[in-house]
């Protein structure tokens, strides 16, 4: 049945083993993999490489979409084989690479990696690696579960190397939107004006003479590690919904609300599972990546439509998507990273971003990245797209972490990934701070009241007291301002007086 | 002739003292007014609210476009009649009261406020009081030097006042295109797909009913204080310059480059003026506010078209333009500020935008808005909407302000208005650095190399060497990441010890 798989006989001659594709990479080489959210990742010649360079040292700058599952960001790290790694990760071995300064990772707005390739500003991609459910007859590639940058890596690329998956359902097919802008500085509107928009074509056109090779595999995409709801969780869905239904009744959004983003990870997905249980009807998802919530939402006969990027799963409920796919499909449709996450579209279809916080500051700054102001955690992904451009920006996080040691709501976030400008709304267990047209000074009472733990809220109010006696528009002690993360960095308790700092 | 400037004739009894129609706003209310970059602003009647409520006290919310002229805000202030002000300001008499925690100042990406009054997520506005040139026949509204937020403000306020302003030029008719995107989530495209589209009305369309007051006025818009180039900001225009060659040459840009933005100021108009001396032609501006720079270029015969949202000239410039207003008319274009500044368009047509840093960090972080991280300036302004969206972000500064106490690139930014993400190239006197594509060890390297002042570059580079050996992505050390800003704060100068700090 590989026919079914393979519809341009001719390109049959190019099925060759994982190792024969890796055996193409060049020391020096852009690479460009699919992949997002472990969803649709090329498995099988990156796992090569890093076997190749075992014996045959060579380096590369890896670009994929977002985050690879099949522990390839570790196995490609562990071999020495990625030199530079952009746009995102989330890979243990590979973060601590990152931080010791070996691999350069680039960490980058998703909507804009490509934007970079189309300039020549990056690049050129010498080979894309791109997983497939199948090819077609003129050669156009069909994504398996997620788009990514897939498309505009194949498209630019000097060549591409396939892997065909068996194990991906030939169901997907028609399931993708392959739209790409048009050259800047004389590009026409992107063409989706609501979440159901079919603007492009079902599959990634690209010259067929392009593909130097074809890996068949058969391995599946790496499942979501997403935790159930907790009290916690659920708590801060609760807040969300009560906050909706409030917006509701005072007639700034329907029951239908605005279309919806949430961001990767076990609270935004509580959060959208939550929905199922309060008022609301018809949504509308425009995200990034489609997770168990969304097919909860489907299930409980709350949701419309989503539009994503990619779909990642748990076990479980990938049983019970892809086994009766037909009766989803008509009501998905997945898109280039450019285009799910485009400021274009998320400004035009009033989206409601909700993203995690690694921690927030009393003035609504949010840190999303960098643990003690330093250490990377994956990437700013896809929440600056979505933050800054959405109709309603919200930030979700539990308000402690590490059994109450670290506060979630510090008085100065000790890297800023999203500025106050780009907060409207953030909501921990203890509650939900409503930032819309407040200065600073009224931002800093609200989310003390609302998001801070009661075991931290004294002390958040006496760094604001202080700092505010001494004026300012945005009142702070700079002496004292990263004092919490120091003594997190150097007795792992917030609460705990800091060794003295050696270095002052 | 005052036919001529109020064409419907049931308007003439609405003509009033400015002292009258300033009797028409109470306590609380919700005010919006004309007036970007000093040009097109309000003079009559606020400055009538002052006088006001000097016996007779009163305080509302002030919405403009940006910053107003006149002392406005000085005399608004001193009469205490601003409770709230938004988005932007320049004024050293509001900023010391928004420092001082009196007036609430909320500082807003220059497209957003409107989405937020046509969402009811602020508002309702009580009164728009906008300056005109001229009313039409059907009620319609012609701007004068600006738009600003003016149009949205008068078709969503409850009430009108406008000021017929008879010494801006009636031949300002023509220059004004007013679109309106359409609401959410159902927005169609803007259609704006180049700087010289013209997609809207030359008038705000409002129902002439709306119209409570009209003022008559003659006092010309301030003009701006913008100092000459000299050697230091000439360095920056030579650098810029000489990059964007390199990018011809590269051949990512031709010699029309791609529509420019620059921000208020006297460094970003020096830089636009320096291109009259290079090799480009044929080029284009979309940007906010057309300064003198707009009419060198176009007098030097370099420049094909320019949209803005307000022009505000020196003197000796105002008297050029006017004399000769039709020299210039049919290739410019003022757009209401949600326009000119519109994600969706500046990602678009790939603006290339040029923005003024007050302080920079080693990795590219831009502090735009607070000195020494906690006193505002003016505010961020339309900086955001041009940096995140552009085909490059590029940021400028002197390296050296206060004969050299005060390094303009220190360790860590202590207020973050554009995150590394949204930071391509920072230039100053000393030299360029293209940041684009790098990870943040690298951009150190970069920034201390070519932007730094001598004088501080192996302070820096100490910071960053000791910093880089504890680890991390983007390596600080906390406790003395503001050590700088404290001796600042301290003593003056960022090279003398700071006091020992009293708070630690």
């Amino acid at each position: 049945m590989l026919e079914d798989r393979i519809r341009r006989p001719s390109l049959m001659d190019k099925i060759v083993s994982p190792a024969a594709a890796a055996g193409l990479i060049r020391d020096g080489m852009i690479i460009g993999m699919s992949g997002f959210t472990r969803a649709g990742d090329a498995k099988a010649v990156p796992i090569a490489m890093a076997e190749r360079a075992k014996s045959d040292p060579f380096q590369i700058t890896l670009l994929t979409g977002a985050s690879l599952g099949h522990d390839i960001d570790r196995m490609l790290t562990e071999a020495h084989v990625l030199a530079r790694r952009m746009p995102f990760q989330t890979d243990a071995t590979l973060r601590a690479a990152i931080n010791r300064g070996e691999v350069m990772f680039i960490d980058q707005h998703l909507s804009e990696t490509v934007e970079h390739l189309r300039s020549n500003q990056l690049g050129p991609i010498d080979y894309a690696i791109i997983e497939a459910a199948a090819i077609r007859e003129d050669g156009g590639i069909i994504p398996s579960t997620s788009i990514g940058n897939s498309a505009s890596f194949a498209i630019l690329a000097k060549k591409v190397i396939v892997e065909i998956n068996l194990s991906q359902s030939l169901d997907l097919e028609g399931l993708h939107d392959i739209y790409i802008p048009t050259k800047r500085p004389t590009r026409e509107a992107i063409p989706v004006i609501a979440c159901d928009t079919r603007a492009g074509l079902p599959y990634i056109p690209i010259d067929p003479d392009k593909i130097a090779a074809i890996v068949i595999t058969k391995e599946q995409d790496s499942f979501s590690t997403i935790e159930p709801a907790d009290a916690e969780t659920q708590a801060i869905a609760d807040h969300l919904i009560g906050f909706f239904e409030q917006e509701v009744a005072l007639g700034r959004l329907d029951l239908t609300l605005n279309p919806l983003q949430a961001g990767i990870g076990t609270i935004a997905n509580s959060v959208l599972a939550g929905l199922s249980d309060g008022p609301f009807h018809h949504l509308r998802l425009y995200s990034e990546v489609l997770q168990d919530s969304t097919f909860d939402l489907f299930d409980a006969g709350k949701l419309s439509f989503a539009s994503g990027s990619s779909i990642t799963l748990s076990s479980a409920c990938s049983a019970r998507v892809y086994g009766d796919f037909e009766r989803y499909k008509d009501r998905l449709v997945l898109r280039p990273q450019e285009i799910s996450n485009h400021p274009e579209v998320i400004r035009r279809l009033g989206v409601i971003g909700i993203n995690t916080a690694l921690e927030v500051d009393i003035y609504g700054n949010v840190n999303s990245t960098h643990v003690n102001g330093t250490h990377m955690m994956n990437g700013i992904g896809g929440s600056g797209d979505f933050a800054r451009n959405a109709y309603l920006s919200i930030f979700v996080t539990k308000s402690l972490v590490k059994g109450g040691r670290i506060s979630s709501v510090v008085p100065m976030v000790a890297h800023v990934d999203h500025t106050e400008h780009d907060v409207d709304i953030i909501v921990t267990e203890n509650g939900l701070a409503d930032l819309r047209e407040l200065a600073p000074r009224e931002r800093a009472a609200k989310v003390i009241a609302h998001c801070a733990h009661p075991s931290y809220r004294d002390a958040l109010q006496d760094y604001f007291d202080r700092a505010s006696s001494r004026g300012g528009h945005t009142p702070h002690l700079l002496e004292e301002a990263f004092s919490w993360h120091l003594r997190s960095r150097d007795s792992g308790d917030m609460r705990k007086p800091a060794a003295r700092a050696a270095a002052e």
